[in-house]
């Protein structure tokens, strides 16, 4: 739980980190010529014009960068705000304990060579860390590059940075160095500028979660970007990022990384359910974050949302000169969730009169290739198109211009573009027709006239598509932030420790433990004989079903060890002998506890329902279509715990099979509220078994009108105790 | 079967085109400086290379872009190979008269107003048809911009085309204007080279599928790209595509467009499972035809497989400077089934001994920031990699120059990076880490390099991925083109007539016609009270399944008409009441011919099988994981008929529900040859039924060991004779 006292700290932190991307004098240590960072790094400072003192240090060297150098930082006249230390690792501790002794409070610490190498590097950097605790040093890296404040042109960042740096709307943090400059280079070829760009390192002390929450409350930042490869605070980031959805602030997040199933999870069915990151997918959008897999997604996902914001709704009136642009535009809408409505008479009427007599006037409109003998024919349409109230949004096409080639046209038909737009009573996005560089000469232009081009028909429609996505979180999020539990009924915490119970327990184990939980279990008698079980079917009246009784057997189906819809005692009592006879013969090492008699459950519907223990985000709990065909329809939801009876719900409606609850086929529907009621005590009874809980998977769970009941269930337990998991 | 006929006479069409693309003169009639068409048609063919005479033929002006005009065709010296026709629409008919008095034998017609603009249009469209057909005139168009031969300069096409225009592998055909000119730019701003590109038109006469099949001969295309709006010649498109699968020549298609379900279709389960365009996606795939949903996966597809051709294996080894960009890679490579095993330890003892002390040897390999310093590291660790075993191909990234800054250190990165692929004895396949334009002095290092940098690790990936799916389905398909079905079980086109059958036919009339065709169809007897249900109940001995008969009833289960497995024969006698007083209290308009009882089917696996038409391609041939959860699962494999018992077997292996028919959860595995052979009959029949038959759904086929069996079916014909579909 150690991160929800940092969460308390929070102002403090971002207090911290204010002062280390704005500081006012910066030293470099370990300047010298002969390093690209160090050259990177003065020339980036000077040219991006940082205004304040840039101080260099080399133990030998008078001369640096042309520029005059001391040989330690005590010999200068006052200490800098910052430090960029780059010099060799050995020399990392002595540098920073003249930081501490000088009272220098920031530093960025480039030089590699500590936690990311094994056991010695790992100590060193817990010297260092230790050492910046005790002096209150902030300390970004090491095996960072250090970061880049385009708005205050405060640039100590090691790798080139090519002119001109622009400075816009986006913050980016990435878990990774060298995509830094892949991010910088997207920026710049696309017209694009940035708030902050901070490249993480090591994050020795500060974290990708105290960045993610600095930028939550940055002014210069309106949109949220992320290179992800492992969320170490799983719950303090999703606060982050639901204090980003209450600050209407998107995060867009490029995660890389497989989820490994847990030996454990592998096990049971839910395993083959949520083998992929499905965990990630699912607490990522649970807090309103926008997952992209590609990092132009990313970029081009994060201009649209800074640039634009999300647009007013789904309805989109798209303007071209190309009619098969405009088919693949209307076939990415559909699957992006991004209405064309035709346009409306009035219109039409109007768009008629403009177009040539081969023209025809639907949207997505094509004004057809007469736009090369009159240039203005996309800009005059769209013109008449801004006006309709058919439409949220409109859309149109740009080229970008070509160097080298005669471009005044094309400049002439972004400025009618820009004056189009800017009467427009809906916003009006241009896009590329793929995703390219517009050169400077055309980003020039879109700073001018405030055009921001969306990235291609792929990548913009993706951005569209889940800008209405995040538009939708964020009007579900509350405007403030709350940390209550109360309106929770699940808990969000294990509870309890398991006492005493160990290893896989099958289906007669776990049902006397989920009993004296309370939870509703469909009725089971053990019979020990053929006998005993025609004895037990006729005492229950009506159809039953047989189970083999062997706490070691996981998948008893697979053996022969169940026999459904006997009708007969008779029946009963023969199927007995068989499943007694097919057993044995499979798995002669069993030890059979006899044979489960219950009554028949057939004509409703069935449910998989299960808790795991994710290694990152904690206890995950996913709600499937299941019974025997549940890997085949790998249709489920996943939630992390806790979750509100609200949100069951909502997992339910997310199910392809919801049909089935509704009684499809001639079944009864299922009460919903009771079922999600249910579920919600088998997710608190996951909670209460304890951290050592890996799995508690009911399949299944038998829904029929009101009447909700466990047929067969699973416990799995870590033999030790585990750590509490993504706390 | 009209091209049937086409495709005897597919080597006069190749030659008639061959001409078409290679004049030797060219006229532009309706020349003039006020039509920006003329004059970026008049410029591209000076521009580009083309060395014949270009003659200009305007009715009045004198002088046309600077150069003498003459005022019609017959004023030349000599006949032109090729017009290039922009005159008014009124004028194309005389000018095309003029062109066929003079012998002329070839056209591009790019004025518009014809077949797309409504009845009058039509007529004149057919009026040229019939004057080039008795002419014997090859007409590109009317209502397109021409084409581009790359190789020879011959570039008469309306729209600007900027320098350089590089030749090289890839034949482009788009069934669009616009997005040729999209194709223009980005094979130039990504190094890639044209052997042809033709910008369809109205498809008059020369064909979208006449255009494939040309470039499927032309020996400078090595991969085919296409933009299709619609394929006209389904049948002789497919044959074109597999003869270009067995001339082991890519075919890259983005196809725009939903295909909309028919009326027919929609009635039955099969509509709910080929709702999109998965019939599309059938055929093409069915052809070895790469289909991809973004024009960046159209080029970027096209130019790998231009350039490099499929990669000899999946196993990647992967250097890069950058962590990031290989975790973004890594999951890449896992999603498009490219593998990444590891360096064999001789690779990883000398990578280590290269690597700084913080570096590690994996794959895919980070040679660290210390590029910074050493910056032949990566080419260095690439040189020692090259020489693994381990792998089928390399990947390493490579940074686009930037304009107007020092690229110097870059350039010297590209020629060591060249020099390691030239004595590398595995493919080395660079790639830039975003899909970014790579400029004009990036394109003339690649051209001057060999390298060819794939465009980004998103659409670089998709680009492998298809590329290895591709080699995969070339690597099936024969070398020699076989137009012989005889191998070919199933019919290929309709041949009968379906006489007298009309409308809808439910399960009863759909039995009777099934069984007259030899169908296994499980028992069923009619009866026509409780107590005749009953008496058939014992008859049949064991449980059974009563069914409502009404033709016109299409969902029985939905009201109540249907009930299983009764046990005795007083069971069948009371639901034969309960059935009636459900169908007559939920239908009171319905005429009951009675309930009908057949013996109970359990145990098994239930199929859905169905033949419906489709607009385009005619009979598809459909097999899902079927019974009641048949929407639900939405777990289908689709083929175009004919069809061999060797397909439908790959079908059924194609199915996420396969392990149901391997007796998955205790039942009996199915005999999947009988289960082929029955599917196969289904076929046949569906066509003997002729074309006014719109579907025939069998839903379920019951199949359990050697017992496969059609437990219900429908039938739904035309009431008016419809074309044959896809022929």
């Amino acid at each position: 739980m150690a991160d929800i006292a940092d969460v308390t700290a929070a102002p403090d932190r971002r207090s911290a980190l204010k002062a280390l991307f704005h500081p006012r004098s910066i030293a470099l240590v370990g300047a010298t010529d002969n390093s690209r960072w160090s050259s990177n790094t003065y020339t980036n400072l000077r040219q991006c014009g940082f205004l304040g003192p840039v101080h260099l240090v080399h133990p030998v060297r008078e001369v640096v960068h042309g520029a005059r150098a001391v040989r330690r930082l005590s010999d200068l006249d006052e200490p800098p705000d910052l430090v960029y230390v780059m010099v060799p690792t050995a020399a990392v501790m002595p540098v920073m304990e003249e930081v501490a002794r000088l009272g220098i409070r920031n530093a960025v610490v480039l030089t590699a060579g500590f936690g990311e190498v094994g056991a010695d590097g790992v100590r060193l950097q817990e010297e260092l860390k230790t050492l910046a605790a005790a002096h209150k040093i902030t300390v970004l890296g090491p095996n960072g590059n250090g970061f880049i404040n385009a708005p205050a042109g405060i640039v100590p960042y090691g790798l080139p940075v090519t002119l001109p740096l622009r400075s816009g709307p986006i913050g980016v943090m990435l878990q990774s160095g060298a995509l830094a400059s892949t991010a910088v280079s997207f920026v710049r070829q696309h017209a694009m500028g940035l708030s902050l760009l901070c490249s993480m390192g090591n994050e020795m002390q500060v974290t990708a979660t105290d960045v993610l929450d600095y930028l939550v409350h940055d002014p210069h930042t309106r949109v949220i970007a992320l290179f992800l490869e492992s969320i170490r605070e799983p719950r303090r980031f999703l606060q982050a990022a639901r204090e980003a959805l209450a600050a209407r602030k998107p995060v867009v997040v490029l995660k890389v990384g497989q989820t490994a199933v847990s030996r454990r999870t592998a096990l049971v069915h839910t395993g083959a359910l949520v083998g992929d990151d499905a965990v990630n997918d699912a607490a990522l959008r649970d807090a309103g974050v926008i997952r992209v897999h590609s990092f132009e997604d990313l970029m081009v996902t994060a201009g649209f949302l800074g640039y634009y914001g999300a647009p007013p709704g789904r309805r989109a009136g798209v303007v071209t000169a190309s009619g098969g642009a405009s088919e693949i535009l209307a076939d990415r809408a559909a699957a992006e969730g991004v209405e064309l409505p035709d346009f409306s008479d009035a219109t039409r009427a109007r768009l008629t009169e403009l177009l040539p007599s081969f023209g025809s006037a639907h949207n997505p409109l094509d004004v057809t290739g007469y736009v090369v003998v009159d240039g203005s024919l996309t800009e005059r349409a769209l013109g008449i198109a801004v006006d309709d109230p058919a439409f949220d949004f409109l859309m149109t096409f740009v080229s970008a211009p070509t160097d080298g080639a005669d471009n005044s046209r094309l400049k002439a038909g972004w400025e009618a573009l820009a004056a189009v737009a800017a009467r427009s009573p809906h916003p009006v996005y241009p896009a590329t027709q793929t995703l390219q560089d517009i050169s400077q000469e055309g980003a020039a232009w879109a700073e001018a006239l405030g055009l921001r081009p969306l990235g291609g028909i792929e990548h913009g429609l993706s951005a569209l598509g889940r800008a209405l996505w995040w538009k939708e979180a964020a009007g579900r999020a509350p405007l403030e932030t709350t940390t209550a539990t109360a309106a929770r009924p699940t808990a969000h915490e294990w509870d309890g420790r398991g006492d005493g119970l160990r290893g896989v327990l099958g289906e007669q184990a776990a049902r006397r433990v989920l009993q004296s939980r309370g939870l509703p279990l469909v009725p089971s008698r053990l019979a020990r004989s053929g006998r005993e079980a025609s004895r037990i079917a006729a005492e229950l009246g009506g159809p039953v079903a047989l189970k083999v009784a062997a706490d070691a057997l996981l998948h008893k189906t697979d053996v022969g060890g169940v026999r459904l819809d006997l009708r007969h005692p008779e029946d009963a009592e023969a199927a007995y002998d068989d499943i007694v006879a097919h057993v044995t013969a499979a798995r002669p090492d069993l030890t059979l506890d006899g044979v489960a008699v219950s009554p028949m459950r057939a004509g409703g519907a069935e449910l998989l329902v299960s808790v795991t223990r994710d290694p990152a985000w904690g206890p995950v709990l996913t709600v499937a279509t299941g019974g025997v065909l549940v890997e085949i329809l790998q249709d489920r939801a996943l939630r992390l715990l806790p979750v509100t009876v609200a949100d069951i719900r909502q997992m339910l409606g997310e199910l392809r099979g919801r049909a089935l609850l509704d009684g499809a086929r001639g079944g009864v529907a299922a009460d919903r509220d009771r079922l999600a009621a249910v579920i919600a005590a088998i997710a608190d009874t996951a909670l209460q078994l304890g951290p050592r809980l890996s799995v508690l998977e009911v399949n299944p769970l038998y829904v029929s009108g009101r009447e909700v009941e466990i047929l067969d269930a699973l416990l799995v337990f870590e033999d030790q105790d585990a750590g509490a998991g993504g706390s």
